[in-house]
């Protein structure tokens, strides 16, 4: 059985196989995640760019026997894979796990062929995504509730950069919230489809000026899928 | 105690209070479901219009005592009040009842000063609607299957006036099928979602020529409020 080394922040953690050096970093998801870039903004409105995938400590890419065990032969997983991944990878912590809703539009955010299955760079894309929107949220989330309230979410959509209006800020409240506050889920559904659709708003506004023209056909694609 | 007297077809039906001339009609929604008028399409690909609110047989409001019910002093229900109505009403018959994720975008689609709530005139507008749905999706679920595929989607859309393109059908396929069907509750969500964001387009596209021009914020408060 050979060692696996894998150095986290100067310390030398030796784990005995690559199962256990999974779930290792899996729980303590939060040391590996790497700071967002700062990024110029385009203009006010937009949300940064994606940042791309990240390296992992170590060289290793300790999440593929993660990905591996629940994706088919196909090297693919589809949303309840999904779903079960995320579920016992523990990620949620204390919230309570990802619904399937929210695990489908997970795919579609990152789903470029349209093939409603995720590979594991989209995955890997993922998971750092989630582990950006999991520690934003906590640190809004001061006393576990599992949820946050609406200058709250105000903050936590500013940081990533996102500069929308009160009015966006209201609908967003109305259509996320229970009781006037934003649970985790809810959270992280609101997190991708407001990424996945300034993403495709961004691709057709060429002139980078924050007004971008639709045809029908074209408008039900974007905003259906998401 | 006062007999309500309600015609259907041109048969007098005697119920002896109103509670049970609610659950009558509730029990035989589908024949109290009058058919879509047949508008003339602005152009292909638009969706037709809503019906508005449709008088019931006899004159009485049947639906009334059953909204008020379940609706709080405020005369208005939440996504959570709607759920306990339509899963009590039966209107799902064999299918599941409807998720509270469905519930909220049916709320929002006729949301129109983002309260978050619906009013009893929205709610029978809901009604007639839902009605529809449920009995295009049956003529198509005929072995009760509880799910339809991607060519009776397809035709059921087409019957609704829709005219999308084939890639805009297999993107609603990947968003709302599972294993390649689509069970009624995912049917009602992209009809209410496909409904609403057709609406807030012919609202952009003042010309009618199937093409509108979003600014990112309005962009953003569309598409995430459904």
């Amino acid at each position: 059985m050979s060692k696996v080394n894998i150095i986290i922040s100067g310390s030398s953690i030796h784990v005995r196989t690559l199962d256990s050096a999974v779930h290792f970093l899996l729980s303590h998801s939060k040391t590996i995640v790497p700071s967002p870039p700062k990024t110029t903004m385009a203009y006010p409105g937009y949300g940064q760019q994606p940042f791309g995938q990240q390296p992992f400590p170590g060289g290793a890419d300790p999440l593929w026997g993660y990905f591996s065990s629940v994706a088919g032969a196909d090297g693919q997983i589809d949303s309840g894979e999904l779903q079960r991944c995320l579920t016992s990878s523990g990620i949620s912590g204390t919230y309570n796990p990802f619904s399937i809703e929210t695990c489908r539009i997970m795919i579609n955010m990152l789903d470029r062929d349209y093939s409603g299955k995720m590979g594991f760079n989209e995955f890997k894309e993922l998971w750092t995504a989630l582990n950006q929107w999991k520690t934003t949220f906590m640190q809004y989330d001061r006393d576990r509730s599992g949820t946050v309230e609406a200058h709250e979410l105000h903050a936590a959509l500013s940081a990533f950069g996102y500069n929308l209006s009160p009015n966006a800020h209201n609908i967003l409240m109305k259509r996320y919230a229970t009781n006037g506050r934003v649970a985790f889920d809810d959270f992280v559904s609101l997190c991708v489809r407001l990424r996945g659709l300034t993403d495709q708003f961004r691709r057709r506004d060429a002139q980078g000026v924050g007004m971008a023209n639709f045809q029908y056909d074209d408008f039900i694609q974007v905003t259906m899928f998401m």
